[in-house]
Order: structure tokens, then sequence, then C-alpha cells
């Protein structure tokens, strides 16, 4: 395993993941720089991916997509990106199943697949962070909590789902704020979508996840629910292609592009 | 009475203040216009009221200042605005009690007084209304339930009060968009300063308000809090000033400025 030292920038990390010497979660790495969810399909299934992340940008805001099918560089995110080997680990769908994990597709990597890459929640998590707002799930250092809601997207062909949110708690005064500075990072999941009783969205129990894990809640905080970038796996479960890649949840592409560039004029809820 | 239809405007309505022969609350008059909360104190206390203003920005977002000691316009605010005779009705201040109300204060206007032209709700609720949001005091008929809270000013001088603030319940994902909308506007009291439980600034009962109406607050909502230009009514009643003139609540300048204008770009809480 690869020193943390080497691995501070985007390149770097993709530069171990390349040689397959660095396969783990990148939270907290090369911070500053942009992550993406990744998702890797066949030209036929693109176009409706494409209306679909369209359609429902919070759960799904389009950072770039391949050039052209069978393109793998990502020329916005990054000088090098090779979007078959520079993921530290990658998931296999078949069918709507994940049936496995693999360290590069280069062996499965088609003339015409097409790759999204998608805003990540780690982005805000830093702006939260430097306005002196704890993040609960960094500071117990665990995965953020995510939870299935009742919340229809809207679908696009093949592709429907309810939407998946990550949860973090704090005092009101902080949900204003953080409220107020993810307006500014539409790009990156945007303003939460709910806060405060979780049964309004479909949710029962605060302390089982469907995904990641649970976190402390003080009597004095208030849940902040935000559309979450897992969702369009559902949409895969749901679409039940032959064949799909995604990257293996919190191990994503760490790209050239910072995180403050992402910050933008406070756009509004739709 | 004259008719609602000749006061479309900010001018029209203070053109029936200054004749006295409209002397009621301006809620809903003038759509579009800005009014404001007014507070008038002798040169000696300005300047320190000034600095209670200035310290407070949420609760006291100051619009506009007497240009010197004795000067009855605003012309920040409007063309011939006169600040003895342009509100519907005054209250007098005397040593922190209200001694009386009056539709004019030409006969006790000194040469040495100042007025504070505060901003207001109203331009808030129509930005918040015209985004489809139910502003619940209005769809009501009431004054808006107004609370003082444990929340400590910032003092200046003699001035120093608990923050007191009005209260609007909203579905929680009208309630995310209120706070993006409300941070446009920082000079009419900007974000929400709380959402949810009113234990924790120090309200014991929602259906008790200090001030102004009960509203309904249903199953699915959340109590959204904001700073209140009450608040530096409560810093006049701590100051005892021998003599202080303020608008009667409800009862405010409306002004030839329109709402439209005070949107800028978002701003966060302190």
């Amino acid at each position: 395993m690869v020193a943390a030292a080497t691995m501070s920038t985007g390149a770097e990390i993709r530069a171990h993941c390349r040689t397959n010497d660095f396969t783990r979660q990148t939270s907290g790495l090369a911070p500053g720089y942009v992550q993406c969810n990744v998702v890797i399909l066949p030209a036929q299934d693109a176009e409706q991916f494409a209306a679909f992340c369209k359609r429902n940008p919070q759960p799904c805001p389009l950072l770039a997509t391949s050039r052209h099918p069978g393109a793998a560089d990502l020329p916005e995110l990054g000088d090098d990106i090779d979007i078959r080997t520079d993921l530290p680990r990658y998931r296999i769908w078949e069918h709507g199943q994940c049936t496995g994990q693999r360290d590069d597709i280069l062996d499965l990597w088609q003339d015409d697949w097409v790759a999204f890459a998608l805003g990540c929640s780690f982005s805000f998590e830093e702006a939260l962070s430097n306005a002196g707002i704890e993040i609960r799930n960094v500071s117990e250092g665990v995965n953020v909590p995510m939870y299935r809601t009742n919340i229809d997207c809207q679908s696009a062909g093949p592709f429907e789902a309810k939407m998946v949110v990550s949860m973090r708690p704090m005092p009101a005064s902080d949900a204003i704020t953080a409220i107020q500075i993810c307006s500014r990072y539409p790009s990156v999941h945007g303003a939460p979508i709910h806060l405060g009783d979780p049964e309004l969205i479909g949710i029962a129990d605060l302390n089982q996840p469907d995904f990641g894990d649970p976190v402390s809640v003080r009597a004095n905080e208030i849940p902040l629910f935000w559309a979450c970038g897992v969702t369009p796996q559902v949409a895969l479960e749901s679409a039940e292609l032959p064949l799909a890649i995604t990257h293996e949840p919190g191990h994503m592409l760490v790209t050239d592009l910072k995180n403050a560039s992402l910050e933008g004029e406070a756009s509004w809820n739709a």
C-alpha cells in the first residue's frame, strides 16, 4: 500500500489506481479535489441515462460525460484520466444485480461504452467543515448514513428510482448555514431536500440506514437529508441492463478540479 | 376612510397619512413597495442606537437614517417623505413605557431628532408568496406571531434586548426554499435564525405569542423563526429614554422603494 503523502492530488491518486497499488476508499484523501460518482453504460442505454440525470439533477448532478462512445478519457475533469483504470475499485452490474468487484475494467471495456461522472457529497462536506460545521460521519469516522425514501425520481426509459438520501444531523443554526452554503454547490447535490421528521419521506428508523453507517443524533439537533449519488445505482437495479459498471461506493474518481471551483451563485431548489 | 384603490403606491399612502385620513395597518397595501419599521430618537441617543442596529443587523436591518439631526425627510426611501406625518400611526415612549398613540408627531418634533427606518418582514413575505409558499399569518388573516427569546442581542450603550422573533410554519421543502430566498434579502431580516424546537430558543408555547396572534401549525410542518423588527422596541424599553417615538406595530412607513430592489447576492448568517 502506498503512503498517503504521495496521494495529495487527484493525479497522484489516479496514478496509484492505474497500477492497482491503491484500491481503498478515497474519503479524506487529496483534500480540496473534486471526487466523482461514476456510471459506465453501453451507448444504447446512455442517452436515457443522461435524460435520467438531467431530470434528477439533485441526486444525479452530471459533471462530465465521455466525449463520444468508447472514449475512456474525461478531459473536463483531468489531463490524463483513463476511466478504465483510474478508480480504486469498480462494481460490475449484471441484470440489475451487483455481481462482483474489480480493480480495473480494461478487459471488460467495449468501444461503445460511455462514462458518466457525477458530483459527490465530499465536496460540500469540505465547504461545511471550512465554515466550522461538524460533519458527524467525519467526526465519528464512519460512512455517511444513507436511506431509501418514498420520493419518486423522474423516470427516463428503463431508469427509475426512489431517491436515496444521505443524512447529517446538526443544530438548527448550523442547519440554516448549511442550506445557505450548499445552495452554492448545485453540481454536488445542492441544498438538502428535507429536514426534520424522517417519516415524512418514508424513513422509519434513522438508526437503520439502508447504506453506510448510523451516526448519533443529539437532542438539540435536527437531521438534514441531501439527495445522494447512490440513487443512480438504484436506477441501475431497476433498469436491469445486461451489463453496467459503477465505482464501488466510497471508492471515487478523484479529479484535477478543485472543490472551490464548483462554488457558484446560490441556486434554489426546484 | 379612503378607498384602497387610491393607495396602490407608497406615495399615495403617505399622502393620505399626511392628512390623517388613513390611520390603519399597512399590511397588504401598496404591493411591491418596501415598508419600514421606524424609530425616532434625540441626537444624543442616536449614535448608540445606530451602533445597536449595526451590531444586530438581523433584527435591526437599517435601511436609512436622517441626513442630519432635525431632518424630517428620508430621500433614500422616497422623494417627499416627512417622517413627522407620513406614518399612519405613531407610538410615544416615555422612560421605556409606551404612553400613547398619535396620528402625527408635528407638535412633538424637535430640531435634534434623528429617524431610523428599518427593513420589515412584509418584503420577504412577498418574495416567499411569489415563490408559491403559503404564509400562514396571511392566509389566516392575522398578525404574525412574535415571541421574546433567550437570545441576547449585542448591546450598545443603554440599548440591550433579548431578540424578538416572528414565526411562520411550513413544510420542510418550503422551509428550505424560504431559507434560500430570504438569504437574498439581508436588509429585511435575512434568513431565519432558528427552526424546529421552540424551547431551544426559550419559547415555551407557540400558542401564546408575546406579540401578534397565534397561527395553526400542522403535523407535517416545521416552525421557522426570523429576527423581528419588534426587537428595537424591546431595546427602547430597556434604555428608558425620557422620550422616543416609533411606528405603531403594523402601521409602517411605506416607501417608494420596490421590494425587488432589495434582492441581492445570497448572504450567509453570521
